[in-house]
């Protein structure tokens, strides 16, 4: 999994911060997280092929996390994209881009698919042999949801040095590769275990962002491999959170410590401090192994 | 009158080059007009203060012109706006803001007063002691309207030697340069040419975009100060101007050839061009004063 950070400030767009959106590639996939105003620009500093972005997960509708979906449905149409595109996001929508298609006579020329949402429990979005993706509902100023991205088991790797000393023949390879045993080239039943290695166990991330301190979502996060958690404040404005439904960076690293999850990634970030360090001051001594996100960055989990 | 440039480039934003934006600042109005997706960051590199914004004239209701009004009107609520906003716009415009507001739950704490516009003739937008701004009919896909910010004939100048030798109180001094004349110390009418000088002669700017070539618009913007013009394409694609409704550069030329304009803009360039002094080379044989947009470029009027 690599995680591409486009934008991880909080409510506009400025010179040097772009609001939220995040790449996420996963067996093969290139998921996109949130669409701030911008993100088309951010996509184009990435080099991203605009192509292989085929599903689009919008959080909510505040402005900072989708203001940049319609400027970045249009610009596939103006570049003659031709793969279905699928929106998941809140009821509502749906309403929002197509008004504007609309009254622009710019209906795209491929198939834009909303998946419109509205439930307050965990809804799977999206599955295929190798990935699954789950919302996790949270406790924003309006309906939001984060997003729980699965890697389903793999295959188990082949120990070719084992399977070649065991006499099996290279057509078994595949059906080694499935679990199953095989018989060898003198006829013996060889047990799978003997000539495989288990397969790398799958990972796992979490995005959650807006939400207020919300401990209902450790059971559902709980052990996933990376954890992006807003910290929108700190604890000096931690009265600000109850009015706006925002984290502090302590409450993230309170979530992330209570659902034991690998990595801890802080963003949403307040413009309001200038020394962005400060959420690391706070978050590390409740949770170790935390980073900020940041512009751009690229986080292998 | 004062120009900034804040994009000029068709269809989509790009890492360098923003859609089409621009700020005219007239006898103290600080006019917006267009705000295609990026503008508020645009505004912020440009230090402009963003209360001194009140009026926002929006040419099309395609992407590269709006899409940046969303973000533009949520930001000045999140920084505490308290100044009425007018904005001036196809008709759907309003509902295109509005919905996002509601989903979002994001009103503004501002007055946001909308002038839908419908008419295929010239109308009177705005006008108060100093500036006059009309809609100006233009052909494109969409219903679409250029703008002319038009001042007002100003207040006579006074030549200060020649009222102190008149003997002229200076309790008169306003009266004068309202055109009257006035009574000296000594009880003689002083005729009030003798004293003043005449106004600068005002000013005007046309702002022509999108269009198909479109001579219809000559007699109203007959004499402007300043025309900026689009011209999306060079002649070696002059038979896309018909399908997308464009104008090229020698076209653009003609139009401010034809209405003997001060001086021709060219901006709403296509992103096919490496190198844009070709809409130059082609535009000046025909119209001499053109100059090229870029963005962040100020052009004294």
């Amino acid at each position: 999994m690599t995680l591409t950070i486009l934008g991880c400030h909080a409510a506009t767009p400025r010179t040097f911060h772009n609001p939220t959106a995040q790449l996420l590639e996963v067996r093969g996939h290139l998921f996109l997280i949130d669409c701030g105003e911008g993100t088309q620009v951010a996509l184009r500093k990435s080099k991203v092929k605009f192509a292989r972005v085929k599903h689009i997960f919008i959080s909510h509708l505040h402005g900072d996390h989708f203001f940049g979906l319609i400027g970045l449905i249009s610009t596939f149409t103006l570049l003659g994209r031709e793969a279905d595109l699928h929106v998941y996001g809140p009821k509502g929508i749906k309403e929002i881009i197509t008004i504007q298609l609309k009254l622009g006579k710019a209906w795209t020329n491929y198939n834009l698919i909303f998946h419109e949402l509205d439930s307050k429990s965990p809804q799977l979005l999206f599955e295929d042999e190798k990935v699954e993706v789950h919302t996790i509902p949270l406790d924003h100023r309006v309906y939001t949801n984060g997003f729980l991205f699965k890697e389903k088991l793999g295959e188990r790797k082949l120990n070719i040095e084992a399977a070649v000393a065991a006499k099996i023949d290279n057509s078994y390879f595949r059906k080694l590769k499935s679990g199953a045993d095989v018989v060898n080239l003198k006829g013996k039943l060889i047990s799978n275990e003997s000539v495989t290695f288990p397969p790398d166990p799958p990972k796992s991330y979490a995005f959650c962002s807006d939400t207020a301190y919300c401990p209902e979502i450790i059971p559902q996060i709980q052990g996933v491999t990376a954890l992006y958690h807003e910290a929108t404040f700190l604890e000096e404005h931690k009265h600000l959170c109850e009015k706006t439904k925002h984290t502090t960076a302590q409450e993230a690293a309170t979530i992330a410590r209570d659902a034991k999850v690998g990595q801890l990634i802080l963003g949403h970030f307040s413009t309001r401090y200038d020394r962005l360090d400060r959420y690391l001051d706070e978050a590390q001594p409740i949770f170790e192994n935390t980073q900020l996100a940041e512009d751009f960055k690229v986080f292998e989990i």
